[in-house]
Order: C-alpha cells, then sequence, then structure tokens
C-alpha cells in the first residue's frame, strides 16, 4: 500500500529509473543505532545523481547548457530503521511533467528486500541568472518528447 | 502567503515554540554557492533541539522515562537560498496534539528577516523495545493537559 | 617519494591491505569545487572498515569480545584535488605492531591513478569502561602472531 | 605537557588567537555515544573562521585579491571525547610565518575546561589559476609586517 505522491495522467509515459546501492557507514549512524534521519537527502541524491547520468540530464551537462535545477521541495517517510553495515538499494522514479519541473519519487530497500523510506523531491528549472523559467528550454522539450514517443525507454 | 502544515481545531492552545541561531558554515555550502539542500534536516533540528529542552522534553528526558520519539516523517520547502556566512534563525513550533505524536513546523529566516525554508516533521513515539505507542505514556499526558490549560505559556 | 608515516622494523611481516571505492558526491565538494578537506576522514574510514571486516576484526566483532579501538591520531596530506564524480581508490595499509594499538596508513587515487592524499591514523585499545589497555587482549595477540607468521597473507 | 606543533623563532610575534564555541549535535555523536572522529576538521573551521574574519583575512577578502589558501595538511590528538550537548570551546592559534604558507594550532576544551582535542592545519598559498605560491602576495606581506610590529595585538 504505497503512497501516491505524484498522479499520473492516463497517457503519460512510464517513469524513468535508476538504482544505487549503499552500503550504511559508521559516521551515519546515531546513538541509537540507526542512521540519522537527515542522513536520507543524500541517500536519494546517490540515485538521482544515477538517473540524471543514465538519461543525459547530468547536472554539469545541464549546467552546460545554461540550466539550473535547484530542489524546491523535498519530502521523506520513514518506514523502518537502516544499521551499520546495511547493505541498501535506492530506486529513483522520475515521473514524466511536461512542466518546467522535475519530480521524482525515491523508495529505499533493505537487503531483505524490504521498503526502509520512501519520498519525493521536485525541482524547479532556472537560468544561471537565478530566473525562474515558466516553460522547459527547448534542448529540454526534446527531451519530454522524446520520453513521451517511448525514446527513452 | 504560508502554507498550513497542520491544521488545528479551534480550541487547541498555542503552538510552543522555540528559536536557534545559526551561522552558514563554508562546508554546507555547494559548488553553485548555496547550502546543498540536504542539510537543512540538522538545522531544524537545532531548533527542534532547543524547543525540546526549554519544555523540559528533551532526547535524554524522554529516554530515561523509556520513551523514543524517532521522526516519521519531514518535509521541507525551499524558499530562498542560504549562503556562506549567512546568520539564520529558525523557529521551531510544536504544535498542539492528543496522539501519540510530535508535529514540529520549522521557519528559517535570513538576516534580513526573509523566510528562507519552511518544513515540517511528524515523531512518533515507541518503547526502548521498539513498540509503537498508541498513546502517549501518563507524564507526557500530563505535559499535554498542562499545555492545554495554559501552563506551559 | 612517499612519506613513512611509520617505521617498519626489519623482520615485520607486511602489512595487511584493503581497497574500498568511492565516487565524490556533490555535497562533497565546496564552492572551490573541489572536495571539502574535512570529507577524507570518511574516505579512510571506508577502506578502513574493509580492512577490518577482510581480517575479522571488525568494529562490532571486537566490540563483541569487549574491545574498543578509538582513533587517537589522525593525519592528512593533501596533493592533489578531488572533483565531483571523480572515481576514487582508497587504500589502507596496516602496518605491524605488537603493542596495544592500530596503525593505519592511507592512500587515495584518482582515476587516473595519482595518488591524491594519504594520511594516517593510530588506535588505541580500551575496554568497554574506558580504560586504556597497555597489552592487547589474547585473542588479539594471537591475530599479531598469525600475522607474523604469514598466517594472514 | 602541550605538544608542540609549531617551533616559533625567539623573535617571533605572538600568535593570533580567536575563540569559537558550540554544542555537540546529536547527529555528531556515534553509536559509541561520543563525537565522530570526523567531524573536528569542522570544530577546528568553526574557530579558523573566526579567526581570519577578526584579522581580516577571511576567506572571500582573500579570494576577492586573487588569494586562494587550501589546506595542505591537517592532523588531529584526540584526548577525551565530546558527547552530545557538550558545549566545547574551540581555539584557533595562528603561529608567525613569513613564508608563503599558514600555519595555526587547535585547543578544543570541554565545560570544564579540560583540553579535549589538539590538532593544526597546514595551508599553502595559491593563485586562482592553481599555481603554488613562492612567496605571500604584496598585501599579504603587509599584514605579516604589521603582524611582526605589533600592529595585530
Amino acid at each position: 500500500m504505497k503512497k501516491k505522491y505524484f498522479k499520473p495522467n492516463p497517457n503519460d509515459p512510464a517513469p524513468l529509473t535508476a538504482t544505487a546501492t549503499r552500503l550504511v557507514r559508521f559516521e551515519e549512524v546515531d546513538p541509537l543505532g540507526i542512521v540519522w534521519h537527515g542522513r536520507y537527502p543524500s541517500y536519494f541524491e546517490d540515485a538521482r545523481v544515477r538517473l540524471f547520468e543514465k538519461f543525459d540530464i547530468a547536472y554539469l551537462t545541464l549546467y552546460g547548457k545554461g540550466l539550473v535545477t535547484p530542489i524546491k521541495q523535498l519530502y521523506v517517510d520513514y518506514l523502518l530503521p537502516l544499521r551499520f553495515e546495511d547493505e541498501v538499494t535506492i530506486e529513483a522514479l522520475m515521473h514524466f511533467s511536461e512542466a518546467a519541473r522535475i519530480n521524482i519519487e525515491y523508495i529505499i530497500r533493505n537487503a531483505a528486500g524490504e521498503v526502509a523510506t520512501t519520498g519525493y523531491s521536485v525541482q524547479m528549472m532556472m537560468d544561471r541568472n537565478d530566473n525562474m523559467l515558466i516553460t522547459a528550454p527547448p534542448f529540454y522539450q526534446d527531451f519530454i518528447e522524446k520520453w513521451r514517443n517511448g525514446g527513452l525507454a
């Protein structure tokens, strides 16, 4: 019974996905023996960075084209704790959107495959002079079209 | 036009509040020159810890009484960026609840007094054997009663 | 022309070694575009943890036998900067010692194989009541003997 | 019996000093209940940043004059552990040097005034194109002269 963070339209193409793995570090664990809640944005970012690379929209690539995509919203649901040396997988699912924003859902699973954490982030688009963009730039609209037409599957 | 993260009942007592200040560190700033989005849980925690101390429900105090209050939900709205050496104030507002949970709203303001970041956290109550509590323990219900009756103002 | 952090005796067995790999994260990079100097203890720890596991003296294993090994000295030489997305290897070399201490040297290499960072750590031995040990406990002396006799190679 | 990290010449002026205070955060404490050893570079930096501001050689000021001063060596001696909510003071002592380098010693004291941690850092001087400087730039030599002549006391 997973929460729906984003509500797709019936004709939207499937989310783009990528997965990262990570071993819980000693330094990430708090005095109660579990990963401190504030470390999870780092876990999410590992999968987001892999996803952006996989689909050729990495931070530096976008920056080279004049586009910056700061995070405007972040949400985390903590379901099961993670502990030292736990091997986790982090899945990022980028949901389709035609707007000048990037909507990503995250699912962290522990070594037993149980869902330990879920969440989402919303990124806006800005040019390098900190102006918010109302519509995505042309090269990104091409990316959206390709996605809609199954060219990224 | 501030978002309402929690919806109070008409007769609820006012939130309990506390404020922390903090100077943005070099290490917190990313290559784009702004505080990396994943540092904000630490900012929120500074104010939450002050609030819990102020009202005598500090982590160690609760732990000594057999109560652990892990964070189950965390949300952040990024409105304005923070930069190196910015002096910020972080306000924590604990909203009234009779349930076995702790609902806190956060407001970060920059040196100019502008709201830079808002968000909230939800904490559940567990005993030290990781059993979720359905109702708050007696000492905490006393705390709630005192709050309702104006004894914490 | 590598620095000698530890001076072996002529008959000491070779160091025990292990290697970890790591991809530089966005959050680790400072406004100057390089990994902030204070992140390197985390890099060193990745290789130290792998080494301790490889030779069956992991933190939790030692703790289970009543032994705690806090770090008492840490040193870092910064030779070349690391940048976002750099893929690095971290080598830990545990130097032979009969004393109640653990001496480890670290070598971080960038993707081109150049030495980017070196350093060392010294750990003391304590029991779980925070008493410093003058000599290593029996099970650890067995470990030292095995090492001396080539049983760990 | 404090270690001498730097050996002054007989006629050197006294070190320049500054102090920062800090409250140990929950997130900084490891599963053993003490501040994780890798957090101390952040503690040192708090005092170093205050010192640089106090004597008008802040990072951004130097950068504006074309000077970058990356850390090339860092050393830490861990004497006593720090725990959650400990209030510590961090003293930075910049030792006199005519060379194109910045030598700083650090002393962390706990609330009881006991020395908990000491260490040092060495920074080199570079221009903004990553060229190592053999001699300090003219404005910094003026700073050294002023220091030698008692103008910074």
